[in-house]
């Protein structure tokens, strides 16, 4: 996940979109590629690629359907992966609070982290998406962030032994309220701060981070795309998760690379369950 | 160093005080202790102790005056070098940012930083306190930023390609000012934050936190008391340095132990150049 100021540089006027996208091979001159195939690329939300083949993966459609290359088994998938396996220092049996739970990134999280054996929290902002992650996704507890009177006191009663991970893709008081109930020597998986990209005032939270003293807590972030070379280990692992039924998932579909806009604002609004994904062209469906 | 809910915790009334304190052996039943032995301990701060030897260490007198087993030999010195040492990744060549840099441990941290031949920058609050690193403790450059118009300003001016550890004895500004200027993958070394400690309004900065995630940074805190099975090779190490002249300290001592209070809140207002001692007894001098 990028930083504000990156994101603002990605829409610079005259700027491509970059984004994971996925698609057919019309036309091949490359060995690994066949007329047909389907792949996957980061060259950015456009109708037709010309590629020299780098960076494109092809995929499996026999796995699981192919938008999902685009969600558990693609990026945001991996920076679930990468921020349990590579950032926290995650054991069976801990406390694992997640925020933006529902999220591309935060429900691949829940439940990587329940196949491991873990108590999984998660904070989301709907009835819809509380019912998804207890019903479909199996966390034990799981808190509306918007109704909640005190996030960090619901915190606390649903996480009497305190927690050992967070992952964390909001920031401020989701923060805040992690460091509260953090176990000494804890991790915070520092994904996202999504509250704060748009803020018009200066983010005010967490005011205890001083805490991080007495608790020898770790506060690190990471970006997906420096483990790449991960890949295909990631897509091994999550993979047989998936074939286990240890993973669901949702997407909530655009259509329309004109509608790409309104896609993106809604990330900010909290409209989407599970991965956004734009459709840019029906043709080959 | 203690989170500002334990010092609460330390002055309630009935409770010991806490802390380093030497002094002379002055009867011994145990193998270890001779009469006139001199001996670090850590049962408070009194004039007579009952002991029996655990956790007592004795002193050598030769290889420097016994008030520098308060400082720079002491638990101030093992902080700076378990921070340096265990929490940071400390490359020689690297730049290191040390907040309240003239104090016990960030004199320390700056010295072994020289020492392993890194760039270290200070900040300080007085002219006294700017000269002494300079002259005597060899920092590349050290801002006042009582003074400054723009911490975050003058510290990107003084570190032109950027931080690599921080090391962190103040937090608020002087953390926001460094997260503004630390490279990719470098090190926040969270040892104290005195600035919150007695503020009236909860931490407004760090602002910028969000940047953890782009610039892949580590936060850290620690506690030296978990550190202590390394004592030894502490002591070995830091030794070296002393004995090689690298390593200047001062102490700021506080006659009677009915002035310790003063001598505590001094730490709150900048008032003590190097470690803060107080001298509970002139006996045996």
């Amino acid at each position: 996940m990028k930083q504000a100021d990156s994101y603002v540089k990605a829409f610079e006027i005259g700027e491509p979109l970059d984004g994971g996208c996925i698609g057919e091979v019309i036309e091949s001159n490359n060995d690994r590629f066949k007329v047909g195939d389907q792949v996957l690329g980061n060259l950015g939300w456009r109708e037709y690629w010309n590629s020299d083949g780098k960076e494109v993966h092809k995929l499996d459609p026999e796995l699981a359907p192919i938008q999902a290359y685009l969600g558990a088994l693609g990026m945001t998938g991996m920076t679930a992966w990468v921020g349990l396996r590579r950032i926290a220092d995650l054991r069976s049996g801990s406390t694992v609070f997640v925020s933006a739970a529902s999220g591309a990134v935060g429900s691949m999280v829940c439940q990587i982290a329940k196949a491991d054996g873990c108590k999984v929290i998660g904070s989301a902002g709907t009835d819809e998406k509380i019912q998804w992650l207890k019903k479909k996704a199996g966390l034990d507890a799981v808190i509306n962030y918007k109704t909640t009177g005190n996030l960090s006191k619901e915190l606390g009663k649903l996480a009497p032994n305190g927690i050992d991970v967070y992952f964390d893709n909001v920031g401020s008081d989701h923060l805040e309220a992690a460091i509260d109930h953090m176990n000494d020597f804890g991790c915070i998986v520092c994904c996202g701060m999504i509250s704060t990209y748009n803020a018009t005032e200066p983010a005010s939270a967490p005011r205890n981070l001083f805490k991080v003293i007495g608790k020898r807590l770790r506060l690190q972030g990471f970006i997906v795309r420096d483990h790449m070379a991960e890949r295909e280990e990631f897509v091994r692992d999550v993979s047989t998760l998936i074939r286990d039924g240890k993973i669901a998932w949702e997407d909530t579909i655009t259509e329309g690379l004109e509608n790409a806009p309104d896609a993106f604002i809604g990330l900010f609004k909290g409209d989407n369950l599970g991965k956004a994904l734009v459709r840019i062209s029906n043709e080959n469906q």
